[in-house]
């Protein structure tokens, strides 16, 4: 067999499956969220994305959803394609079946269950198989997946809004807004890929937030709303209780539920609510991925120290509060200047008089 | 006379005078920083700007530098040329005597001993005259004279150099360095376009500084140096009074001079060093229409509640130190968010891991 690269078009039809494989985040956990695209005679013949639950699969959607026969057609999927059967068929039997001629492959699945055996599969069934076309973007993409994987941990985001000095509220605790219209907007669409919201009980009783994601067209994209209530101090007529309902709602404890909940509220006791790992893994026992993390300030910086914190969505206003305001980390008892943490930017957005920077832990 | 308006050679012209007038920035005061370009048949014949100690003038330094006659060429300056004999001639004399056919004016001058005045004068020559090219941006040049004008005050730039989350230091002092390379070299360069550097005692105590700019060619360019000392406690053997012989040093206080200064440091005793108007009008009277205010967090905090800050160059290093570190502004004592000042983006720039924003106060 001749040595094959990738081409222009193979790039140009991976970032279109790319852009698709965003589009489920927060709603695919523990399932990874995944984009496929179907090419025959270079036209998009089908397309697919991991579906809402993690079922079908993006290849299934793809295949089912395509326009003419797949017989022949190059499948560009964000990530090495199921080979082990589980609710339904692996998507290397799908794609064999389907008979297509190519299959070009982002990231390879750290599953054990699959790892490089989708690729073999296919190879076996006399599939000409690429791996690692544009692997740096789509690594990015499913992080959440890998990370749950390979960390035993979820992805953990930070959304911090705070004026130009760093405080996200003044001494009284006035904070309504401190960032702007499209500083808010850009942090609800921040909630729709999320798995879960979290906060600490502090930010629930001074807010009482409803942490839905109330974007039009992305409503029903609210992800799950946890609260670290250590003494299990949240009021029943909340807003968070009043809803949890609708919208999946856990509260983490240390206490037992002297309370009268309603059964919709979850909760969790554990012994040390503290302990940031067993968190995580009651986390990942709930099928979270993609945790955003929305303060306050003492769950913010806890996660700081056991250096958790992944990326941080940090919304900045242009007004100066002082340092009688509300700090958005606390004291971290640094003794040196070489022990903080840097954070990476990635991303520097203007949004109308505030500024959004992305940045990511340097590793 | 037909109407007449800029061109598009006249814009690139005026570019060209106003790049040449911030040369000048930080070493003409309290005179303002000209340019000023003489072009003959569409080529530049002549270039000048205030020279440093306000003298020569802008355009005096372009006629004498002129490679050919000025004689029918047009003159484009960056503020309207002086009518007043001061020291020397006044600017429209010589520009009227060098035969020169229009004269291109970017700002017209607010001195009352200049203001049209300039204009009529050349106008009475016969010489055409276009006023109000490029004016916003040459206004902002000039700023620092029109303020000394204007507002009875310098205009005030507010340094800092912050962590991610707008710490100064570590809870045990430690602040070198929290910004890198890149920032700090920027930062040098600042001091050079201005008259005078202001720091607190809590600075000079803690950090022991020089204020000079460090930056290749420009250690000539080092500003004054001033130090709020209300009980004047700088040490003799302080590197501000020890290099005072070599740079003009003030310090302003609210005692008598007990100790054993050198004669070269200026000693200025006010009855309330707090009162920053009063503290404004002797900066004036010592001829400084641009102050750098390098710190403490003290002293910004106080320049900003008086609502003195016009600019701010905003420092931004990469890591997060938390709530027990310095923060970069004091307690203002804020009641409510909406008393929150101001400081509206102008400029955004990645310096390697830091990012400097440049802000000025929304009026």
């Amino acid at each position: 067999m001749t040595h094959e690269s990738f081409t222009d078009i193979d790039y140009g039809f991976m970032k279109h499956a790319l852009s698709l494989s965003k589009r489920g985040l927060g709603t695919t956990a523990p399932n990874p969220s995944v984009g496929c695209v179907l090419v025959k005679n270079n036209h998009v013949i089908g397309q697919g994305w991991t579906q809402p639950g993690g079922r079908p699969h993006a290849e299934i959607h793809a295949l089912t959803s395509a326009v003419s026969s797949p017989d022949g057609a190059t499948a560009y999927v964000t990530l090495e394609p199921c080979a082990h059967k589980g609710q339904s068929g692996a998507c290397t039997d799908a794609l064999i079946q389907a008979n297509v001629k190519r299959v070009i492959i982002a990231s390879l699945d750290p599953n054990p269950q699959v790892n490089g055996k989708g690729i073999e599969d296919l190879k076996a069934a006399g599939i000409a198989v690429l791996s690692g076309c544009m692997k740096e973007e789509a690594d990015k993409i499913h992080r959440g997946f890998f990370f749950s994987l390979q960390k035993n941990r979820p992805l953990y985001t930070a959304k911090i809004a705070s004026s130009l000095d760093g405080k996200i509220a003044l001494q009284c605790g006035e904070s309504k807004w401190i960032t702007n219209d499209q500083s808010r907007m850009r942090g609800h669409s921040l909630r729709a890929n999320h798995d879960a919201i979290l906060i600490g009980i502090g930010t629930a009783l001074a807010d009482n937030p409803s942490l839905t994601c109330r974007l039009k067209g992305l409503e029903n994209q609210s992800p799950k709303r946890i609260v670290m209530d250590r003494q299990l101090r949240i009021p029943i007529t909340s807003e968070l209780v009043l809803s949890a309902e609708k919208i999946p709602t856990y509260i983490f404890t240390e206490v037992s539920n002297s309370k009268d909940y309603p059964p919709s509220v979850n909760i969790i006791t554990l012994n040390n609510i503290k302990d940031l790992k067993e968190v995580s893994r009651v986390f990942l026992s709930l099928g979270l991925t993609r945790v955003l993390i929305e303060g306050g300030a003492t769950l913010l910086s806890a996660f700081i120290e056991e250096d958790f914190v992944d990326d941080i969505y940090w919304f900045r206003s242009n007004q100066v509060i002082g340092a009688d305001g509300l700090s958005a980390i606390r004291s971290l008892a640094l003794r040196q200047l070489s022990d903080a943490k840097r954070y990476k930017l990635q991303e520097l957005l203007p949004l109308g008089t505030d500024i959004l920077e992305r940045r990511t832990r340097r590793r």
